[in-house]
């Protein structure tokens, strides 16, 4: 051990209790470096400043200090399309060789050879069963192989990059400020929750039990080898968004959260939720106003329309990131997988 | 700050360093004072130092120590009745002043003038009704508020404590045990999720968040003052018992177990799943053999039915608890509120 002298060793051992108890961890440098400076910015300190005082009128404990994050468009891209639809339909084209009744079966046949325009007209209910396809008829395990695989060829078509390195830096460094500063973070997402489980923890440090997300029936069996499996089954259990995320957040978590943030009008109920309790929140939105670096779109988008949340923003005076303004990187310059 | 010589700051920090780097606590004293040594005991305290020793063979990372626990009959007492149904009948004779027309409606009708043979020649479905309205048509705020006043009040039959006073001690300490070895503790009851998630996390040190358990289904509503609430609707959305538990643990967690405890059939499933995992794997079973000090049953029981549970503890080698003979204590002596 190197020589550190006693005066050292007593501070490090007040730090080291006083974090503890006051769930805060020692700050070391800017830990939003990809923050601009400005209200947005502002609003988000201010607000951990305030819960985290002790001895502060809207001092939180730590174990209330849970913050909910959407997923598509608020910690990763969602443009052209939600990536999970995109991997789905890429299972498809992958599975097709195992499934020769397809090429005479719709809507599989009209995707399979390419007739975007057939395929369009059979709507929203050909996209599912494609989806569903997609989902069902495996075991957990084996379905959570499928997207870890995906994850490590396919490439997004505009930045060419794998699509778990197309994640917002700045989000990503706030999760970080919010855990160090005691919250417990969860993702509170419409997408499929073990289609997220498999990468979040790399890529946001949350781990799967602080996923919350859309899910399908599951049936325990005990598989030909006698090991038991879970099957995954070609009907939606619970879809986790809109008027459902609270739902789901009752569900998973059980508390309310008191930080949370969206970008969409899938995620109005929850910032709703999340206001409505007593004491002091914290409602957050990211505007995708970035066609440079990222997409810009809102109230007409097809993909994440942001619309009445946008509306209940400016009602609320909720924080509503500008992301060309308020964000200094889009995405990580590099990612460790 | 009293006088610490160097050399014991030393040690405190070295010693707090190495508890965050392998997840281990430092023990201080018996960490299970109220288990008998034994196979059983050791059973336990073998599986865990060889899942906690960095650079042994079956060493696991503590993000990966997850426990769950099934909780009636397994946590605490589950005699002569579910405590949850006591809870909701209760709430039912509570609610019938707002509710005049039960006087003429099945099975209200039976139940409140306290015809016990009329009601059970109703059979199951009778109850289930009870506990429906006992369980609907208010929000979740409303219906925690119900559950705690009622732990205020009630008294068991035969113990004359509170509900919540007939936890485990011995699992209390086994609980805290795995914590101290990095270990994150959850729940997955069949009882309903809500009930339990207002008392678990000051009876077991589980807060809501790792709590699994039944649900019904819920409404997101914009009250009459315009602030949000969630509804509790008399629709059963998700049982997790049997075969539901690994579904749930899948759902909830998003990870094997690879420490599980059930005390009846309804945790065979759960068991199962945690033990076909890779590597160290441990499988605990409650066996009520004690009815001086709470209860003896098993194979007949109505309530708690452990049959073909034991069995398979048998044949695969499970740590099988004898109430009588394993513990020193059932009850804890005193418990703070």
């Amino acid at each position: 051990m190197p020589f550190v002298s006693r005066r050292v060793l007593v501070a490090l051992l007040a730090m080291a209790l006083c974090a503890v108890a006051s769930g805060r961890a020692v700050a070391q440098g800017d830990p939003l470096p990809s923050w601009n400076d400005g209200p947005v910015r502002k609003s988000i300190t201010d607000f951990v400043a305030r819960v985290t005082t002790q001895g502060g009128a809207d001092f939180v404990p730590p174990a209330e200090r849970i913050a909910t994050f959407d997923n598509d468009g608020t910690l990763w891209c969602e443009q052209p399309n939600y990536f999970q639809a995109i991997f789905a339909l890429d299972r498809v084209k992958a599975m097709a060789p195992d499934h020769p009744d397809w090429k005479n079966k719709q809507p599989f046949r009209d995707f399979l050879v390419g007739d975007k325009k057939a395929l369009a007209a059979q709507g929203e209910k050909g996209l599912l069963t494609l989806v569903g396809a997609a989902h069902s008829g495996m075991t957990t395990d084996q379905f959570a192989k499928y997207v870890a695989d995906w994850l490590k060829t396919a490439r997004h078509p505009r930045f060419n990059r794998p699509y778990n390195e197309l994640i917002y830096q700045p989000m990503v460094e706030l999760l970080g400020y919010l855990r160090a500063n005691g919250f417990k973070t969860f993702i509170v997402s419409g997408g499929g929750v073990e289609f997220m489980r498999v990468w979040t923890e790399k890529a946001y440090g949350i781990p799967p039990e602080q996923v919350v997300g859309s899910s399908g029936v599951e049936k325990f069996e005990i598989g030909t080898d006698g090991k038991p499996v879970l099957m995954k089954l070609a009907k939606i259990e619970f879809v986790d968004d809109g008027p459902g995320k609270p739902v789901g957040i009752n569900r998973f978590i059980g508390r309310r959260p008191i930080f949370a943030f969206g970008n969409s009008d899938g995620d109005l109920q929850m910032l709703q939720w999340t206001t409505a309790g007593n004491g002091a929140r914290f409602a957050g939105i990211v505007h995708h106003t970035d066609a440079e670096r990222e997409y810009a779109y809102d109230r007409q988008s097809k993909v994440g329309k942001l619309d009445k949340a946008l509306d209940a923003a400016k009602a609320n005076g909720w924080t509503v990131v500008d992301m060309k303004k308020d964000w200094k990187e889009v995405f990580p310059a590099e990612v460790k997988r």
